[in-house]
């Protein structure tokens, strides 16, 4: 998805008709566009956001119980998002208003911070779900499986340096602790390879030994992967690369208790089941999580880009999209698509740079 | 130069107060300076831009007569700048305005031109100097050495693809046709290594096999540096990789007539020699090429960054680099100063954003 | 296990403990040492050498019926290996014998060719045998599972350059054609992903490009992967970087009619199953596919390596290795050992070399 | 020179026609070819080398007095070298005697040692130079230009891990202390850009961070270089990255005492000056420094090389490197390739693996 909101390879421009384009031929995209043009997607700076893990991963307990659980964070500051036109002013003159307002807050010791929810479901619960619950474009409703607290994260210093301490960061959702495992999500089964190989390419093979990426100061990284361009520890010193080995060589952690389960099923090549709903999700929440106001402000700001996707285009986001989820919902986007295209023509008639660029 | 407007290591943040520093710290960046913040830096797209070698080179005819050429050219297209106003309020819904300007005017068959003229020192020239010509902070003025019309070029093809036939394009100042060679200009030295390594760096060692990279399509390169990642061609074939060989490998290009000539001097490392005047072609060009009007524009463009530096900073660069140059002006830019933090402490007093931070 | 023959972390020096401490201490070694130290080890030259895919492939017809396989090719040349003798023999002088001997055959058009073998097991066959038949340390007996004849292939020109034609080529076993499948062998599996990155590492993210790896001279490579470091081609044009989309770009090719089958099972993390023979493959490989005077000759080539070993890891091997297979074969180990061994000493009291280094 | 050496780009073998064919036309390559199979180049191992800096260097003194040196460091080994035979004979069973031989004298605490010395030249010596002094295929004569004794170095430490304290090193000629300059060598030159470019190469744009590449365990390095892939330490923390700067960022260490002095000379390409006698350190070299014994010695190890060369080669390295610089030496080496040659043919026709090879 993130592939079609990349510049046009000939043009070097983003493009509305790419973005949408690709939204509307493939209508589970449907959720996740709404979510982003609704106020969670106008959140006023970093310290005002939730977040989630995206997947679920099987947690499993010392006495080797399994759950499904997915992780949430929500910030204790007051988290009303900005307005359409707040967010459109700030764009020019302040463009890194989220990064200086974030930075602020903490140098003056005002620290934001998270409380941590777990959401799990038990597998029983798995087995039961309607849907397929790892699928990404699915949404567990916290009314039906709640958030359980577990905790809170603050923000209490600032880095020394960005580069070192951010820019070098490894997220590596393939570095798991003893107790979570990866669960059947296959999108998560791809990002364990794809998100390795991004920090490698970035920082290459050592990149654990970086200060940052240690699991906490001065803490040795022990591996039987040895050598590869800038690595700052003794490399293992004098035991050896291979496992087992009987020359004092590091011996892996015991992993926490594991599981054996069985299971039985079809090896096939998956589509989307034929006759799931995609548009469960996006419905639910306009109807229960969304009121009149924020339906309103979403309707404008689909519209606001929309509105320069080209009309075969908008038509098919129409049918495809906005329509099998509430067919007024689509009526208020078109309304707003038509006012939007209006205001539009009217600016370019009276611009000083396109009198300028009619010139030659 | 160029570091000193990086985002402050620290906080990620764009900083005036580095840039200011460096500039009052190195008063050689004054004209270049004042460039920036001139008509010349509000240029209404990259099709009304003029621009130029900045180095000089050495240019040898087939007699092997040597003069030393700067290389400039000049847009064909209506050239007014954007007004301050203008320029701001692009930023925000149309950052892409110069990409999306110069495609549709080649799509539409406008195509924009440029005329390419030759700026000469003869040696006689060079040496009566009375500063260093080579310095790129110095300004050849054109009404002592003319411009010379040597041709026009034109932009009459959009690439197929941005990246293969734009980013992939490897710059490279150390790349000279026979006749024109480089001049003793150091900083130019340190870009035919430097822009060498950039493009290596970012395309590997056979970067000039790359289509968009040669010098005509399907023109073979040759070349006694073999393998590396990424070799399309066949390498050289079974040809030997020294030279000179007796096995048929590829004999170099004759370079152009050479030219030997005497030097004396001291060796000896340098600063910029005492008693220079660092700021003449600043002056000059505030005198000889800016009018009242665009004096005013500029003075206001480098108020509205320079207010956002702190006060000992924005007083070091009144004295280190506009005073120097003209007392009014500088007065004019201290009187912008204040106009700008006064309307800018307004404006945060007023802010909606400024309420939602002093909440938490 | 290669990785116990690289050489030591802290010595710089290749270690017969390292090896052999690995061998001893995973038995499933055992196979694959024999053969290597058997007269397959001691081939003359690269055009008497058979080979093996190693790996089982899933592999199904036009009509989905599936089969597993593995892939064979038989030398055409006559293939005695060397003697021992011949071998050392050939180490100081002629380390380059094998390269030699290929391309000045080819180049006298005397052509090496192989025939090509398919080894296959239905579905039956696969469940009903005795152990993991994707278990790359089991051996798949051809009089169990006859080879049968495919095809032909021949080496009939050298490379106009090493470097582009051989160096560069981009061997990856995930890249499959249809028909093709990977089998449930999990180091496949891993393989899969391993040599993508690995070539990837060498020649860069467009390596597909590179002429040698495409299909054909001039076939055209189409990829939803686009940008990255040299790239030759165009890019994808103007056509979209995702998919679906309707603009144009390149649709994926139609798999080969595909399976659908059911499975059953326990996830759990596994060990080579519990009462496993790992031995079995090597007895039978000495009882029925060497004679005396092979066996002979293996013994004494393991002997020349182990008795480099210290003591405590020779007994380890013998005792976990070698007597599990046959203990007449691991005495006449045994006796090579302190043959060699005493030679040794008697060798290094006549050695001048020893001489000098007493001497300081 | 070094590329000649390396495998045939079509072959993929080593090509003793290549390596004479560029020592052949490149006649300065003579000393160093001559030294190469002389004695020195059978040194009993690493521990029983001597070595120079091969490079002068301007030394500056705390009173800014200049002379040019050159490095020499001689072995406290004793240093009979090995015999032709020796060396053939421990080639194919112990191809790694080098670093066993090292690796086990540290070990057992018979710590290698070697003498520094200095041999210099007064700028006036310079001058006089008949010849060009830092034209590194040139001898500085010690009876000329004696050594002086300045210390002694002693290896008196294996490293921990060879890949993190050998692999990694750094050799950098552009890392000079304070009272170490470049000299007016352009090899010099050219290797203070290449060595950097390679260990960037290798190790990334951080490599000084690396602990074996400090001045001195622990030691902080301070540079404007910052990000980059791969840095370990805070990346310069809050100071910025432009210098001057008044933020508390790192202040360059003074150079030593700089020297200013007067050059004056002719700017052209030059070729080896005409009527230059490419020949006269061989011949002193051979009339000085080797006995009969040596010289024997010599001439056998040349023709084992040269004897696989072709005729027509053969005949023009006796015609451009041995005849100018002793006749009788060049006779020497001519019936020495007379016997090698007439031994190969009857070697080849008792082979057996020729007997292989004819079959088919």
């Amino acid at each position: 998805m993130s592939r079609s909101r990349k510049r046009n390879p000939k043009t070097h421009l983003k493009s509305q008709d790419m973005w949408w384009d690709f939204v509307s031929l493939r209508p589970e995209t449907t959720f996740h566009t709404l979510l982003l043009f609704s106020d969670i997607g106008r959140a006023h700076g970093y310290r005002r956001m939730n977040g989630s893990s995206v997947h679920a991963y099987k947690m499993v307990n010392s006495q080797g119980e399994v759950v499904y659980g997915k992780i949430h964070w929500k910030t204790e500051q007051p988290a009303p998002p900005m307005t359409f036109q707040e967010a459109k002013d700030l764009l020019g003159p302040q463009p890194d208003y989220f990064t200086q307002d974030l930075y602020d807050s903490i140098e003056n010791k005002n620290f934001p911070s998270w409380i941590l929810y777990f959401q799990v479901m038990t597998v029983e619960e798995i087995n039961a779900y309607p849907r397929n619950p790892f699928d990404i474009t699915r949404n567990w409703r916290v009314e039906d499986y709640p958030l359980i607290e577990v905790g809170r994260f603050t923000l209490d210093r600032n880095p020394v340096n960005f580069f070192a301490e951010v820019e070098q960061v490894g997220m590596n959702v393939a570095n798991l602790v003893p107790g979570i495992e990866p669960s059947p999500d296959r999108m998560l089964h791809g990002r364990m390879f794809g998100y390795a190989d991004a920090i490698i390419y970035r920082q290459g093979t050592n990149w654990p030994q970086i200060p940052i990426n240690r699991p906490a100061p001065g803490v040795e990284i022990n591996s039987y992967q040895r050598d590869g361009a800038a690595c700052y520890g003794d490399n293992g010193g004098g035991a050896p690369n291979y496992y087992p080995n009987s020359f004092g060589g590091h011996v892996p952690s015991q992993a926490a208790e594991h599981v054996s389960f069985s299971v039985e099923g079809v090896v096939d090549r998956f589509d989307v089941p034929e006759g799931d709903d995609e548009f469960i999700e996006a419905r639910m929440w306009l109807e229960r999580d969304m009121g009149p106001e924020e339906r309103r402000r979403t309707a404008e700001a689909i519209a606001d880009r929309l509105k320069d996707a080209r009309e075969e285009i908008r038509e098919r986001v129409f049918k495809n999209n906005w329509e099998p989820i509430d067919q007024q919902f689509a009526d208020q986007i078109r309304r707003e698509v038509e006012v939007a295209l209006r205001n539009a023509a009217n600016n370019n008639n009276n611009s000083s740079l396109r009198k300028m660029k009619g010139k030659k």
